[in-house]
């Protein structure tokens, strides 16, 4: 019998290693430094409730399990303007597209901008799924050089002269899986990139509320308020996922008219629009207050302190147990540790360790421990010494026992 | 100053002429025969808040908010294959998946099996979203001619000799625009085809429940199930937009094995997957009791003789004003009058009428009513003559009335 005669894109992609090692994650027993999640004990329930109840309200049911407008809910594109004006991004509520999550405004990037063979050029590492979305448009991705501070923009620049690339996708703040903040300087320097090399820039900031200390810098976009020229080759992503709900599927698009109107015909064809009901419940909840503050600050303030001091006891065990069989940077921020293996003997041993993470990711589920290998964030040239730890859905005792299991998983 | 450089699959599709028509909704006091929309105050708003309620219980409101697996939430997929079972369809849970709208099903299925330059078949008419996504991927769409029994299997069985294509796209029951029943003897010849030429037949269904009289024939997939040499080329499309909720966007997606596993792929970097709390609501919905009966067959029940009476009154409204300068079949279901101008003079008067259906929807909205024209709804040879009406969301004043403005802006 013959089979069905898929399209040529698919053959771009194929199922990750990581997606089989979340296969193993229903294992009994298991502790998963592995995904990508938020922590559901710290989502707003009594929040999101009461902005729930108000979306189906006599006053707004019908409107909101009636089919919408493909650009979004009126209200909570006008509660998303508000909000990135707060964060020095002016914005009009018809600026932006809402989406569902904002990996559909990866799609919609990818649909509208990138033809079978473009140049895309990406941080390596970077965000898997973009990736994967990109290359099923075809897109021929070049990988930027990154380090603590973000993506080497002297690097970038000389890969923008030489590849002419469509787009350039970067996460600036928190980046995952590197964690990597970028500074402010090479945010700058990027914004002047954009407008002298007529480019577009790509700016996906899911993590940088997740902020332990001081707030990342401005913004790309946000910087480019005084470099009006730039303003037409930037897109900026934000998404409601990290904090309020990643199950609700909410997001949103800033993007040149011309780009935003692109994306809006083919957003109607994708899936006509995002849950009336999701976006209702986005719009109400940032109008939630509690005492003075918004019920979004209160929450995030929570779970800034939550997420800090479970990275800081991360860092402290994975000194005791790994010690230089491990290198990383302290993240300032975001969900990640994004580590390297030195091949150095573990504390208290003179055994070598090895340096496949990938072969350590796949044995450390038998040792009771689950996480992903760096190599898949890598478009090209996968640095397989690499892998990522995330702290944000273990409590403080999980973490202990984690890296506990994962210094003795480590040896081969 | 340069502009972007957009993707070359977007110079396949153009807004609609419809797309401007919808625009002028907005005008006070007009009356729209235009939309594709169910009729809001039919939406059973005290069971879908009941629904939510639930599924933002404490026993389940971590996992809806939380991310979910992209091929749905499992007890949705559980309750529509027990849902389908009831229309004859026998499935697994894990052989279908849940999708944003069953808008989204078309775009995985554009997605995972068009090439640039396949040809794909649809009907002539069909629905025009599908017309717009598929040709985003770049199929190269060929039209099989339709009658009041649907598409015409003769001519489309010499189509797919001819042209070989990728797939097949069919709305059966109640299609849209042409309000068509694809015949019971019909149907089972398709089955035939779709094994005999190992072609992918992809059925699309959201009409299918708004029966007036009986209900339509067994379905092309519920049909397969004497016939298993057809069985992997078949696919069916399914919604709750019509009679639940469209804004709330779920819908799923019945395929074979391995289309399902590509489809799943593509949708992970589409939107990762459709709001667990939509599909949490859905399947609750679906569990809900009235009495003896479900809430759904409750709201179906009022759905049906309500749209009915709609259907009979313009059928009556129609006749008295316009007579013999427009011709159409009776629908038995569905939201559309499918009618084409003769070009006869309207009841009472001796000037002949336009045939330029397009020309007549323009200048409607100055006579305070709104439709669309036909045209758009083919893929290719559009019949510039044909106009759809839909009685969905108009009560009867508004049906008389409505029609009665039409006959006045009928002449030219």
């Amino acid at each position: 019998m013959s089979s069905l005669p898929f399209a040529a894109r698919l053959d771009q992609v194929h199922t990750s290693a990581i997606r089989e090692i979340f296969k193993l994650l229903a294992r009994p027993g298991i502790i998963s430094f592995a995904g990508g999640f938020p922590d559901p004990a710290l989502f707003d329930v009594e929040g999101i409730r009461e902005a729930t109840g108000q979306a189906l309200g006599d006053a707004s049911a019908g409107a909101v399990l009636q089919y919408g407008a493909t650009e979004g809910w009126g209200p909570l594109r006008q509660a998303v303007a508000t909000h990135m004006a707060g964060k020095g991004i002016s914005v009009q509520p018809d600026g932006l597209i809402t989406t569902t999550g904002s990996q559909q405004a990866l799609d919609l990037i990818g649909k509208t901008m990138i033809n079978p063979g473009d140049k895309v050029i990406v941080e390596g590492p970077t965000f898997l799924a973009t990736i994967q979305c990109f290359k099923l448009y075809g897109a021929d991705l070049v990988s930027a050089p990154i380090d603590a501070d973000g993506v080497r923009v002297d690097e970038l620049e000389k890969l923008i002269i030489q590849h002419k690339p469509k787009l350039v996708y970067l996460i600036p703040s928190f980046g995952n899986p590197s964690g990597a903040m970028l500074t402010l300087e090479r945010r700058k320097k990027i914004v002047q990139l954009a407008a002298q090399h007529q480019v577009l820039i790509v700016e996906d900031d899911p993590y940088g509320e997740l902020y332990f200390g001081s707030p990342p810098p401005p913004s790309i976009m946000a910087l480019a308020n005084d470099v009006p020229e730039a303003k037409p080759w930037l897109a900026y992503c934000g998404s409601f996922s990290k904090v309020l709900s990643p199950g609700i599927r909410v997001g949103w698009m800033i993007a040149p008219p011309e780009l935003l109107a692109k994306a809006t015909m083919c957003k109607q064809f994708s899936d006509a629009h995002t849950s009336n009901l999701s976006q209702a419940i986005a719009a109400n909840y940032l109008q939630l207050k509690d005492g003075n503050q918004t019920r979004l600050d209160k929450t995030l303030a929570v779970v800034r302190s939550t997420y800090a001091q479970r990275a800081q006891t991360m860092a402290q065990c994975l000194q005791r147990e790994l010690g230089n069989a491990l290198t990383y940077t302290q993240p300032q921020g975001g969900m990640f540790f994004w580590t390297r293996l030195t091949g150095q003997p573990t504390p208290g041993s003179n055994t070598a360790t090895s340096q496949d993470a990938t072969a350590y990711a796949k044995r450390a589920p038998d040792h009771g421990i689950a996480f992903v290998p760096g190599a898949p964030f890598f478009a090209v040239n996968p640095d397989t010494a690499t892998l990522r730890l995330s702290y944000a859905t273990s409590d403080l005792g999980k973490i202990e026992e984690g890296v506990g299991r994962l210094a003795k998983a480590l040896p081969v």
